[in-house]
């Protein structure tokens, strides 16, 4: 009985909208029968599983920067022409390279144990021979914060923040703190080095890689990441009151300017000025598994998604453009690339895959309140696929982020966060992880996403600009 | 209804035993109030968790002839005297020593990539500079097993032998023919080396060790175990009909005769002609991980059972001694060592902890006939623990094997074998991977099983020993 009242005043303010919109304003009881019938279809469709199959078996690891970064691109020009795309390009760009080499860490005291490590993604190098130095143990990155200057000096930061998989993935933005700006407090405290525990919800033995970030004026400290299975020992014998000393060998560097590319390809629509439907995911990966979950599951959902329309009876009225954006992981590069090279053509819409191959569970929107029963009949689509609507507060993400942030409208297909953080750039991001079942349940809801958007009749006009 | 024939020909044959054995011969349906006390305190205790994280953090790793093997020992005699044991000592004895060096491989065709690769003990070594050549590949054992002498000259052979997990882990034995002997196969058929998929139920990227072997005239090639992941890459390339080269490097060698020991430590009982209850698992382990599972779990659990006995009021019959056996893993030498050195006492039952920390769902023994009655109770006192009776086929073990093979009868407290496969042998062998729920599981039915064994008023005589 209490749900009553909040029905009638949307019936009330149904009678209050202009006769032209309410054709469309009351919310829609079942999909429509055409995207149903697409969605529905792509939930017995290999297409993407062949694609992430592909792509980590054919081209394996493809970091920027190294020799399959440019072999990525030639396979995936090659398999989105087979696939029937048209004006499929590579759009390439400039972009500043970081080079691993040889890396190591060992437990030197109390005893020798052999370390599961990785050098954070702009790390600095140790001297030759490595580091051997005590550490300077910190629970968490807020305690690392709170050690006076200089009190590093000497030694190797050692940073234990622990992170706990939740559905929305919000723990990474919280406790990856401890790599995104550990290694520059430290530095800044005179450390000669910092390891951190994994920023990874697992308890194993593969470590996880990442960028992390030095401010201008800070000379880079070779920053590292132990398995978390690995710093939990450090924990348990720090614990135990026993003096812990580590040897660190990174060999990395910077190596300078070296081209990256987007490889784009499209569905045209029939109505260029109704603006472009952006989706995508990245083609890069890190190094030390296969890319298989990040990302090579988001360009396959993306594009399966997209044939699946293509394929379809009819063409749709605006144009749908793919991009599997050449480089996300080393600092999103290929994303604002892409923004720079297309600010001068409508978007409508845009929309990245970069959270794994589990099942979506919520999507968000921020199309514009003309837009909203566009908005309406999406949500009728996706319940099936036990999709909710969210509060309308999408994240966007890093490849779609710049050109969202000059006025298009964002949408989201939020995926399951509560294994991601287990593989997320491990030696573990390899095809294995990937459930085909899940992994059809995205091409469904973005084909339905798709379909809903690209033919729908109304306007969908820019939005207020990220400041 | 169909029950009760059986049944009733069971009462005709308890009318036709001795009087003497009457008493005892009907089956208990109470478990003895002060068994099914101890066993539901071992349900509370923490002890063998205890054990186990001080062995893996305090110690590490400890694979025979490294280092920390003679450090394990001390902190096993430590520990065992602080805990109030009888007797605790080292008993030495000789054994042969393989030792891991550099190990790499890679893919080299048909593009570049890192693969988790861990050598074989007993492997040979390759050239300076490694081996890189074309595959042969197998996609079981029995393949190779059919390959034509001398066909794989010039070739690295390479076996993909599939493992699906079982309750009782007998996939091992059948899948792990790969490991087992086919280095020694491919020698004689001419390989100049063997990788193969590690003996695993896994899709992980931690490669699995263990041991090989070579027959005597057969000079050992270099033989290695790639992660079940990395197997799996090699499988779809070759099956895309991708000519496949690696380079192998393995810089491993036997290094002659050391000393190892075992670890022992008594409750001495009140009977000494009434024969020893031994029971133990192993100290060494392999040397990725920290042997928690194997057998850092086996060691705590049989130690923790035999101190919440040794605790309790009154004294028991016989004595229990825990034999913390100093080498498993390169080849058993501890279990013959012990058999050696105690051929001339009596035993009356040997028990050995070795497949992990998950609960126990089964027990088997070989008692002789009059002593039945004992299985019997102990059957009544596991069954509140889920633990099933099975059809007295004990399997031993390698530890106990060697003394149990004497005409020692046998108790098997079998783990579940779901998930032992996917660490067994690998870097994921950690803590972590230990419930300590199931591993008090594990400690209730060791208890129940040493009280009602140890004080146990029937005698326990020989068996017919193993040929």
């Amino acid at each position: 009985m209490t749900r009553i009242a909040p029905f009638l005043a949307a019936c009330a303010a149904i009678t209050a909208v202009p006769l032209s919109a309410q054709r469309t304003a009351a919310p829609p009881t079942a999909a429509d029968p055409k995207v149903a019938a697409l969605r529905d279809k792509a939930l017995t469709d290999d297409t993407a599983y062949q694609i992430v199959e592909g792509l980590t078996t054919e081209v394996g690891p493809r970091m920027t920067g190294t020799e399959a970064a440019p072999r990525a691109r030639a396979w995936s020009v090659a398999r989105l022409k087979a696939m029937g795309f048209k004006n499929v390009r590579i759009e390439p760009y400039q972009l500043p390279v970081w080079s691993r080499g040889t890396e190591s860490a060992d437990l030197v005291a109390p005893y020798a144990q052999k370390l599961h490590v990785v050098g954070l993604g702009n790390s600095g190098a140790t001297p030759a021979g490595g580091l051997t130095l005590p550490i300077a143990y910190f629970a968490t990155y807020n305690d690392l914060a709170l050690a006076a200057d200089g009190s590093l000096k000497g030694k190797i930061a050692f940073v234990s923040n622990a992170m706990q998989p939740t559905q929305d993935g919000s723990s990474y933005g919280s406790q990856g703190t401890a790599r995104f700006v550990g290694p520059n407090v430290a530095a800044k405290k005179g450390a000669a080095a910092i390891v951190i525990r994994s920023i990874g919800t697992d308890h194993g033995r593969g470590p996880h890689a990442g960028n992390t970030n030095f401010e201008a004026g800070v000379t880079p400290i070779p920053a590292a990441a132990l398995s978390v299975a690995d710093a939990e020992q450090v924990e348990r014998l720090v614990k135990l009151g026993k003096p812990v000393t580590l040897k660190l060998v990174l060999d990395d560097r910077q190596v300078g300017m070296r081209e990256s590319g987007n490889v784009v390809a499209e569905v045209p629509g029939t109505d260029p000025k109704a603006g472009i439907v952006l989706v995508g995911g990245h083609l890069d990966s890190w190094d030390l598994g296969t890319g298989a979950i990040d990302d090579g599951a988001g360009v396959a959902i993306t594009a399966a998604a997209a044939k699946i329309v293509m394929d379809a009876p009819g063409t749709m009225r605006r144009t749908i453009r793919v991009v599997w954006f050449g480089d996300e992981e080393s600092g999103g590069f290929g994303g604002a690339a892409y923004a720079k090279a297309h600010a001068g053509e409508r978007h409508a819409t845009a929309a990245e895959s970069d959270f794994g191959a589990d099942s979506v569970w919520r999507f968000e929107s921020s199309l514009p309140d003309a837009a909203k029963p566009i908005v309406d009949r999406l949500a009728v689509a996706l319940t099936p696929l036990g999709i909710i609507r969210g509060a309308d507060m999408p994240h966007g993400g890093t490849d779609v982020g710049p050109i969202i942030a000059t006025g298009v409208a964002g949408i989201d297909l939020n995926q399951s966060g509560q294994r991601y953080f287990d593989w997320h750039h491990t030696p573990e991001d390899t095809l294995d992880r990937i459930d085909p079942a899940q992994l059809k349940q995205n091409v469904a809801a973005w084909t339905a996403m798709l379909a809903t958007v690209a033919d729908a009749p109304e306007e969908i006009g820019p939005i207020a600009p990220k400041k």
